[in-house]
């Protein structure tokens, strides 16, 4: 299946898993409801849970059709925990970001107060839905090794680490090996936990996982080092972030340490690597342009 | 077992649990890992393992000793969710306390942002204890009940539920059933959890849970009670805080709406209830002494 048809068929699924999943606006206490539905709902381009449902159903093959309802809470589940990382990192105390994909940031709209705590519900209720994954077909043990991928992706030798890293390097030059750091965790846990976890949901043999997991790797640089040169080179209304906003802050960036054209040939040759990893799989052609499709963008 | 003897045999071992499950303040990043164990380690009376504990005692009767690994390990997840919710509470945009437990809050040591993330980790490294478990002779379906209770309770619809009340309370006179939510959300719900958490791993037929639950709905009430009370006559060096904060910042309390002496006699009421609630189980003595030692307790 071609990309485009892979995203015209799932993504308004992941849309309507989410939408179901999120407690509704009119729950009580609303604006707490409110706040977490803004930065989750009709946002971003659900990367994750798109990578989430290529990798099930990439090792799932034939099986797809019955893991599939699981497979979107799993996106769900996930998109909301990428979500709370956004909402955290757009603090004040944080990035102080007040725009966020074009939108004012949580805390511009909600108040810092229940920007923390949409983030803390975000990231909870996200566990809340991993565990309906047993109601879904998916057996006890499964949902449990699913959900540990996820929390040690997310805990504090993962995503939490590279933040904080990446908080403490403000405003200093870092060298790659820092660089490295953040990214492998900040970005690269998350994508490395979701790939892996569809994988796992599809039952994924030892071999199946470590291929998935070696595409995971590459892929998380190849995104990383597009970030970097799209803030650089990138369009401001497009991204709905300024652009060199890491050059101000004299953010150690790819880009910065390596210069713009090597950069780019980094970007294609992870790209390539991960195709190579997944080559075991007869049918890979979504996960292999959802990497072209990394590089491509221009958001 | 009278309740100081079971204090005396299980909380070296919680406090053990609890350092070794939290990741050491070597690891790097290591300020995030110190700022982690700074709100954790020798801090609280753990009132929430103890239930916990005692829970799972109760239930499991003799069985106990099987499942005692797995209790413990329950415990530390849970303080460590705990622990997550009093440092974000505890930040400027929350309720700005400069102490906690006779020391300095985690923002005032460790800055807000790393604060924000210290919080973030603890909740997310909980899912991440609770998902070993499995490790520990519980069944994964166990596993998953028991988490799924633990999320919920954590959650929008829950203890963060309650926290985004109280803040949007703050300043304001709110009536007698707002505060009741806030205060079954923010407070009774982990309650709640725990002590159901704790008997699920005991395996506990529906009848005891329906007991435990009961209890926890008393002991929960009872404890938010005292908690008022005390603000008005604590004695500040043992609370390690200010009395008369709550009074100072106009917050509803059971004082401010039914005075001190009919909130006295209502927080023996719910100790009562409590007691009561439990009279299946033949025994029953250290959750009994529990309830006392909430009421009579002066920090």
């Amino acid at each position: 299946m071609a990309l485009t048809d892979f995203m015209d068929r799932h993504l308004p699924q992941i849309e309507m898993e989410l939408e179901k999943c999120l407690p509704q606006a009119v729950v009580y206490p609303e604006t707490l409801h409110k706040a977490m539905r803004y930065s989750t709902i009709g946002a971003g381009k659900r990367l994750r849970a798109l990578l989430a449902v290529a990798a099930c159903q990439m090792v799932g093959g034939s099986e797809f059709s019955s893991l599939e309802a699981a497979c979107y809470r799993f996106a769900a589940a996930v998109e909301m925990l990428h979500a709370y990382t956004l909402v955290h990192d757009d603090l004040p105390c944080m990035d102080d970001d007040d725009y966020r994909r074009g939108k004012l940031s949580n805390h511009k709209v909600f108040g810092e107060g229940l920007a923390v705590l949409a983030g803390d519900a975000l990231l909870t209720e996200s566990f809340a839905l991993l565990m309906q994954l047993v109601d879904l077909a998916i057996p006890a043990d499964v949902t449990v090794k699913v959900t540990k991928e996820l929390a040690l992706a997310a805990g504090s030798r993962g995503l939490i680490g590279g933040q904080a890293v990446d908080l403490a390097s403000e405003g200093q030059l870092v060298d790659a090996e820092v660089l490295r750091y953040i990214h492998t965790h900040k970005t690269g846990a998350l994508f490395r936990a979701v790939l892996r976890g569809g994988a796992l949901l599809a039952g994924a043999s030892d071999t199946e996982l470590e291929a998935v997991t070696t595409y995971a790797e590459h892929f998380g640089l190849c995104f990383q080092i597009t970030d970097d040169i799209l803030d650089v080179i990138g369009d401001e209304a497009k991204l709905g972030k300024r652009v060199g906003s890491d050059l101000e802050s004299n953010k150690a960036t790819y880009v910065s340490l390596h210069g713009l054209k090597r950069a780019k040939e980094m970007a294609k040759e992870t790209a390539q690597a991960a195709h190579g990893a997944i080559q075991i799989f007869g049918d890979n052609r979504v996960l292999r342009e959802l990497t072209d499709y990394v590089v491509a963008r221009d958001h």
